[in-house]
């Protein structure tokens, strides 16, 4: 396991079986209700992105606007909700992906980000990366550009960061999904 | 209209028949996208509840947790998450409730706070208070104390406040659904 944050891992409640037999679920309700954890996680972030060139954080629902959401307060940036689709009430763009329990699809809104505006996506788990793929092409897509994207845990057997390769990913934890 | 924040409101976007026919739809992804509209509403939170007795912040899946997590981590608390059912991995206490727009369940992790903890509720929009009132509901039954619920947009024709009569409430913006 490689952590930049020295512990943070243990903060992060592991759920066998949820939310389905044999997938180990990386909890992260107990590292946000610990201050200091949710402090931890946040500063790494900011430490890294402070002096990146970016115009807004974009966060897909719902633990991801957790972290994102802080993260555009901090660097005096806006943010941009990606959220499941259905739930956002102006025009939308959609992306379908498959990932590791199901299929889904994602939106944005269509004014959600300018042409030409530099974006930083950040969700709390990097698995299969088909997410944050889907939240890059969304974004793509509406003219923006990926300075990066950005993770808590980052489970490293299932290669999401091959599936992300033409982006800058960073990660605070990259460790196995048991470990 | 009263604004705790000038012109805090015409940052917000309406929409029409959104989620169905006659609701009026508060889009907050306008204020939050807006740098200085994230910052505002945040600061103005933090300036009314940072000398209050509070240990944590609970929201309200999921534009709730855009401001409570960062309230949590300005305030230097921890940051529990509210969900909609069957989204918590571990073990769960939930209520019920009817909304504007249909009935629904939340839940809470167990072990979320602890007995004697000083609550904060914060969530974007005030409209029945359903929601609100319900997770109050469990906070308490954790043995928690609502130190109060606080609110972006309160409508105040749908009463909500009334509903949260044994708490104190705190809203930025006081209007009608159509103001």
């Amino acid at each position: 396991m490689k952590e930049v944050v020295s512990g943070l891992s243990k903060k992060i409640r592991r759920v066998p079986d949820f939310p389905k037999k044999g997938i180990i679920f990386w909890d992260m309700t107990t590292l946000f209700k610990d201050s200091q954890g949710l402090k931890n996680t946040v500063d790494a972030f900011v430490e890294y992105y402070k002096d990146k060139n970016i115009d807004c954080i974009a966060s897909i629902e719902s633990r991801g606007f957790i972290i994102g959401s802080v993260l555009a307060y901090l660097l005096g940036k806006g943010f941009i909700l990606i959220r499941k689709k259905g739930k956002l009430p102006y025009d939308t763009i959609e992306e379908s992906y498959v990932k590791e329990y199901g299929a889904d699809t994602i939106e944005m809104h269509k004014d959600g980000i300018e042409k030409g505006d530099k974006v930083l996506i950040i969700d709390d788990l990097l698995a299969t990366g088909d997410t944050a793929s889907a939240a890059c092409r969304l974004v793509e897509r509406l003219g923006g550009e990926i300075v990066g994207c950005a993770f808590i845990v980052e489970l490293i057997e299932l290669a999401g960061r091959k599936k992300l390769r033409d982006y800058s990913v960073f990660s605070l934890i990259q460790c196995k999904e048991d470990e």
